[in-house]
């Protein structure tokens, strides 16, 4: 069966590895790409579009189109840029649909996508993160799929596989801690943007890898968690555990946990969710347990890392505090970037921005799921950055008092 | 749904735990308990018997027969003992069968008992080891599910719920390493049977335990492996874990490494195969991998435990090579026990009878599998059982001569 294949956010890093997957399983001879979508590297985009047949290839930059236009000539692929144009590609009939834009601007291609009841393979975190009510409802309601391409998502996703939900009582998920693990509260404080960037076993981008060493990015996947595979709150546990070894695990009510392992290489899960339900060869390396002789496992620590104690205030706001969250901590990310904040002040913003927005009842939270829309999450999204450059500004200010004062 | 449920070898540990299980989950009100079968405690079967509501009660034993009329007087349960009565037993049809019953004598009531096409829980290992051929072909006639009973089994089995079989690329079994895995050749050597019956993380029968200490148990599971997943010989790898959480992996062909952890309770796999393919809640301790810190992997050291490397011979022969091995281990094991023996004659005892016997053409190797019967599993470990105890005998002597020459 030749599917129809879309790739969103095709020159990233996971859309080159979906696109190197699909080449490797016959690319254009085996599959009707339709959509190849992708930013300023349109050279990239067009060498895509032409070496697997793509209908149409899409840059988000509406000033790169004629550098598209001219890289796709005579190849037959047509050229398309901007919003509208991404939004059009996502209302093109697939089977598959690899959802990989970065951040909020990857929300609304997913969710149009999924109108076509077929496969979406979600490596866009917002999907679920800000618009989980929204985005899982959609889903529910076109008899789409969902399958998530993140290392732990996926690897619960497969501990699911042929199991009973109703016998699922918890959800572990596995933290590698970061590089600041064994650091001190008061190193902690002092971290700088290069030290926060430096993650031990993935290979990653600097927003990540600082999010991966605040372990807000273990607090975005606990709400990702919870909205993926519609479990409670107080059924989503973290585990430190070093090695990444074990991407994560799912407890049952017979007291069996089933645990997905492998090697920290992202065409795991990206070939899982394009070879879903069966499994294809790939080319990584092998699990080597005695070459790797342990694994290590301990208690989360929500002291110095207050990203998981938000989490699960978000988790127990419900509603759309999971959209404030990661847009809080979106801004905060930047402002330590940048050097206006130390790194402890990451959270601070967050919780401040979660606690008024909670208080000014603007979270939803006493809204049915079901009442969400992709709208709702995308105002929530945007008056939380707000929020959070007040909050941020608010706290540099209090520094640069104290740094005079003192 | 009402399930026709009968128990062979009701009153061991397994199948006390089944009736224990079964009573929880609703007992007769929700079970038509067929039949119930046990050895000489006829006290408790009738018991058993009673409290489930079972149609008939069997002993193995044509002497206790009195006594469990006895114990069943005015119950309208029917009792009957001996061979005969056995395989009756296990003619009438049920949907669910547990075949508990220890050694060769289990044998052939499971292999009845999958005429009926339903679910036969195998403990009885010696179905698989010795038999295999016969019985999963038997098996695969009937459309009868074997849903393996012990720990690493039933993990594999529930790794591979969902899975696309074809992509089964090893099957990982865990091994404890038991009591003697930190201990150099020459101190195994001298190990007596007390300190080879201290497993070090289940409570076990003493003959279990020393094959855990000598690695046969595991030699055997990677024969029951190969038989019950149908893998390729070198498809079954085995990793010392000596936590023995893990209980046992499958890789597949993407790399991914599917796991089941669990603590060190043998309801665990006895509710799976009950409630199979649904989980029910058990009342079994749950995985603290933070309590437990770390999990540890080694290499399985083949010259320490030469019965690993039996095991792949065993393997590499095929045919009934497994139900040599297995006769051979049980007379060796004898021997061991009743201090006739050092440790390591046993692995001795067992090379020696696959080596004869494979040099006299007598374990079926090359016999197409389907044409193997029950029959001649049954005469290559009646056979088997001869040459070993003369392989037992002539290595004793040695040791005599040598002692008195000394």
């Amino acid at each position: 069966m030749r599917r129809r294949i879309s790739i969103f956010g095709a020159t990233g890093s996971v859309g080159e590895n979906t696109v190197a997957l699909i080449e490797g399983a016959g690319g254009r001879e085996m599959h009707e790409v339709v959509a190849l979508t992708g930013g300023r590297n349109v050279a990239r985009l067009a060498e895509q579009a032409r070496a697997l047949g793509a209908q149409i290839a899409v840059t988000a930059h509406e000033d790169a189109l004629p550098d598209l236009r001219d890289a796709l000539a005579g190849s037959g692929v047509e050229a398309a840029a901007g919003t509208a144009a991404l939004l059009e590609a996502a209302d093109r009939p697939a089977d598959w649909t690899m959802s990989a834009i970065v951040g909020a601007a990857g929300l609304a291609p997913g969710y149009r996508s999924l109108a076509h009841g077929g496969v979406l393979a979600l490596a866009n975190k917002e999907s679920v993160v800000a618009a989980g009510p929204a985005v899982l409802s959609e889903a529910a309601r076109r008899k789409a799929r969902i399958i998530p391409v993140d290392s732990e998502h996926s690897a619960i996703f497969q501990c699911l596989a042929g199991e009973p939900r109703a016998a699922v009582e918890r959800i572990i998920l596995t933290a590698s801690g970061g590089p600041f693990r064994t650091w001190d509260a008061a190193r902690i404080a002092r971290a700088t943007p290069a030290e926060a960037a430096a993650h031990p076993n993935w290979e990653m981008g600097q927003r990540i890898s600082v999010d991966s060493a605040s372990m807000f990015n273990k607090a975005l996947e606990m709400i990702e968690a919870r909205e993926l595979f519609d479990v409670s709150p107080d059924q989503v546990e973290v585990v430190v555990h070093p090695q990444s070894i074990i991407h994560s695990m799912v407890g049952f009510a017979d007291g069996a946990v089933m645990a997905h392992l492998g090697p920290s290489d992202m065409r795991g899960a990206i070939g899982y969710a394009l070879n879903w339900p069966d499994r294809a060869p790939l080319p990584v390396e092998r699990l080597d347990l005695v070459a790797l002789a342990r694994l290590d496992f301990e208690a989360p620590d929500t002291h110095r890392f207050p990203a998981l104690r938000l989490a699960r205030e978000a988790l127990s706001l419900g509603g759309l505090a999971g959209a404030a969250l990661n847009a809080a901590k979106e801004v905060a990310l930047d402002h330590f970037l940048a050097r206006h904040l130390p790194f402890p002040a990451m959270a601070a913003v967050v919780e401040a921005v979660l606690e008024r927005m909670n208080a000014e009842d603007a979270l939803m939270t006493r809204s049915p799921r079901a009442a969400i829309r992709l709208e709702d999450a995308l105002s929530v999204d945007h008056l939380a950055r707000i929020h959070a450059v007040e909050a941020a500004n608010k706290l540099q200010g209090t520094r640069m008092n104290r740094a005079e004062n003192a």
